[in-house]
């Protein structure tokens, strides 16, 4: 931590910045510059945020050097992080394409699904049971029938099934029937939950909040990692800004910048990230050339039928064709689907 | 709904978008433009999410012409909500200010500052007992401890009491000890927690997600009300913008474009929504003067020790001197405090 | 300038950066970290950006001590400015409102909003004659006929001129009928026309760039005062963010801010802020609230027949409400209009 | 344009918007829905803007049906533009990459890069001899010293040149000298730029600018279309958000979702778009990807010597191996380079 005092903070002022630096059990050295007077603290004590040191009188702000996670940071693992998801892995030299609609309708619906993406390459099954709606009016989800679908899918074409969790209650009910948990963009804070994931050990997909920095992604990431769950997967989804031909802003540099700074594999999600069908297929193959580990991606067997899924579902047809675009793309960077 | 058909889009698309309007029991009004067909729907289905008639071949957007939120909408009432907190009233002419520590840390400091704020003319005491922290490593708060502190200060001074909710599980214990339920800006999107306050009475204050449009803000509002709990107090607590200079953008013209919108009450978060102690006292003011019903308020016996307040707590001082200018600034608004 | 090192750097790294230090005459301090090895720069070269030494291989991030602006900032000068516009001052106890049309239409008009605004307790009169428009298809301004439109006005009624001036090439021009030159948000970064400006003597009120950070708005500021004019107003005209109910998000935390950072006024325009007229009236009261010098508002005789102004203009009639309401906030907190 | 009327607005309301509609030339239908009366206006008069009929009392808000912009427009003109640059063309199979310094420093600097680009591929060579600084105290370029280098380097190289250009006023001096003319992001919305550009016929690269909407980068170029250029290349080059990992948050759904509105190539500034050295590789193969027109890079002989080029220069080795990644990602998507 640097910190710096403001220009006309006195001795006085100083030495209380001193005394407090030591009573954290860190040591302290004194910097006079030419216009102003900074403390630089030395000591690893992450936990302690600069706004511990911004209140103190005299100081104008407070510099952090370390990042403030540890165990996703890339310093402490060098190496890329692989996840298995059943029989497949996530995060290596292939890319991992987990594809489904949005929410869960019907077994049929359900299988037809989970067919068409299995025979086009994807490892595993996305699809919703609980729905987290903006609206209170709109369709929240099957549920437990939900559930019990996307087992019957699995048992037909091997998928592992990812489906979102919304609620610590529902951890043990929806771990028993699925294999890779996802936190939703409106739950990357839902400290609670993230707590409760990461007691379990099932893989789990943490999708970006759509005004997190990165820093505040990574941490939500080591709560997760911090109980105990070493299994997780990061997800950039987009990002709110000013812009409105595209529903949220799919920021790809994010992928690269977090695979600098986390040894975390990286997936994005190209559906919900633009919101616009014809925009999926080729943010897919920007994100697989700028290093993704993987994609989600909503497909649907009538994408005009689908309240839910909305305008940026592909149909199984589209997701063939970017499947096959997607794998020259794949080895043209050195990687495969 | 209005519904846009792309340039080239013939006959048989215009025919299938008319058929599926019809299939929803709205009736159709196919207008030719001179460059585009345009096919208004008529008929009260604001629960249809335009996301249904985008995703028809052929359909270049849909435009709503209804508010997507019913019960809290303007037109649904026309006069102000006020809503009773124990002995006091807030919503009226009279602004209510809440103010107290982001943490409660022991009974003792709790009673000091519930004495201070009292006195000082706060009509409700705030306090965390349960927190959300953005660190795994941070203090998570002192839990029914701290419950138990707040409820004594209660009798102390006979402020009603104000707490954050984190979760469906903590409602029935926190119901027991507080007055007014929080749900935090983190939280706005926790559908599954709305859906749990709107089945209690309690009045809850709903904090703005710190990415939320208006809109979305709302129908988190409208979640808690279509629920059975008329008692929602809506808060703006700052958004994520390009801006550093202060934590959040405290956009303060939401509080008149809400009044238009809703006939619930509005208050104004300027600790959290600027981050920065010395701005408090003028955001303060300029949030009565653009027509809050009240402010929430951080207030610390001694801020420069308190890790969670972090650099935006007032002291006590600070806080009359604050309740005194705001005053004079409610006085010339014609309002009171 | 405070430089952290990569984790990983060695000796060969940190020996080149001590070099680079020493090469622009400053003096380094190594401070050995538990993690990380950071260089303290001592000297005063604000002018070499922190891109200066990000660059340099080993380095991970320079931290800059000082703001990158000398004369704009409150340390080079205590005391507010205050600066003379003919014989009003504006940025004292006293708040200088300026109000008229968005765009100057005929004499007859210019005259009658003249009159108008004055009655009321305008101490300038606005008026565009040289209009930036987004759509080349737009009105772009009456031009030299405008600008003598301009300057009967204020024969008429004494008012002083405040205009839009769009390129060098015009100041001589407009400096001749006008008394304040305006620099539009859109030209911000118009760096030639800043030191063109700066050249003058003329008062310049600056508008704050929609996308503008605090360091950047007072960087263009300093432009204008780095090529000898001291008479800078700085202008809060609202940010550009996700929010849609606005036309802008008018940041009003940016007054209190700025008045921290930089001894010169500080006008907020809440017509443009917002682009709503329903919410120039509370959002002007706002921005008196929280300590601004001065308002830029749009005024005209009959929106509804305006092009230009779109619909955040106020009548003569709304005008004259707002300085009454206006005039008791102020007196609230200790100033006069 | 779509008109909806205000719940509460009457006969007359609607009588004096159907007198307004008719005024202009254009024909009404007027449709009465269960909630609000809507008024479709019939007639292309996008010149118009919405804000014309939101003044008008009564009215809630205009919905524009057709783009402002009409030359620019994918309808306008069916096929994709092809620019002549000198003896190459940007926008049809070929991927067209233009490398450089930020600042041209020296004759021997520029003709050193110019051979390591064109070598490793480039088409066009870029260098800045008038520099757009945000601080007054920065290095402002070589001015026309730093046009002869630049010519001069084409003669050795055969490569055509790029530069920016700031003012009308260098339009003669600059245009002799170079092939190709840059507009900045900070002077997208510069309109007296842009008619000027517009009126000579040299290639014009116009990049976003950093808080455009679509619509507005769009208009700008209808700008320099409408003016009389046809040569227009659209760059997109990151915009402002919270996000702060990066400089500016590359959005590269801009590129396909620009494609489909307008005609007009699209390049990528990868460089400025992130700021960030080590994310330029992967944002320029991801622009590819995407389906981008062309890239626009910064290569620097040394970046580490270089005050202006900042932290995202890449050398001449890197682009040599950006060049060759790239290359397999064009091939991958059924381009080349």
């Amino acid at each position: 931590m640097i910190i710096v005092m403001k220009p006309n903070s006195g001795e006085v002022e100083v030495n209380h910045v001193i005394e407090k630096v030591r009573e954290v059990g860190c040591k302290e050295i004194l910097l006079e510059g030419t216009n102003r007077k900074v403390i630089a603290v030395i000591g690893d004590k992450r936990d302690i945020p600069p706004e511990y040191w911004d209140v103190i009188p005299g100081v104008e702000k407070a510099v952090p050097i370390l990042t403030p996670y540890k165990i996703a940071s890339r310093e402490a693992k060098k190496t890329d992080t692989e996840i298995k998801i059943n029989d497949q892995v996530l995060g290596g030299k292939k890319i991992g394409v987990i594809a489904g609609p949005c929410a869960v309708e019907s077994q049929d619906q359900i299988n037809f699904i989970a067919e068409g993406v299995k025979k086009a390459g994807a490892i595993a099954l996305r699809g919703g049971a609980f729905k987290p709606r903006t609206s209170p009016y709109s369709f929240q989800g099957l549920r437990e029938e939900g559930l019990e679908y996307l087992a019957r899918a699995r048992e037909a074409t091997g998928l592992a099934i990812v489906t979102e969790i919304l609620s610590p209650e529902h951890i043990e009910l929806v771990s028993s029937y699925v294999d890779v948990l996802q936190i939703g963009t409106r739950n990357m804070s839902n400290f609670l939950l993230l707590q409760a994931v990461g007691e379990c050990k099932k893989p789990v997909i943490l999708k970006r909040g759509m005004s997190a920095t990165l820093d505040e992604f990574l941490l939500a990431g080591e709560y997760i990692l911090s109980h105990g769950n070493p299994n997780v997967i990061l997800c950039e989804r987009g990002i709110r800004t000013f812009e409105t031909h595209t529903r949220f802003t799919l920021s790809l540099s994010t992928v690269p910048a977090l695979k600098r700074l986390t040894h975390l594999p990286v997936i994005v999600d190209p559906s919900h990230g633009t919101g616009v069908r014809d925009l999926v297929n080729p943010m897919s193959k920007g994100s697989i050339a700028v290093g993704a580990d993987g994609l989600i991606l909503e497909v649907h067997q009538d994408p005009e039928k689908s309240y839910v899924d909305g305008p940026q579902a592909l149909t199984i047809e589209d997701f063939e064709s970017l499947m096959s675009e997607a794998r020259a793309v794949a080895q043209a960077v050195g990687r495969e689907i």
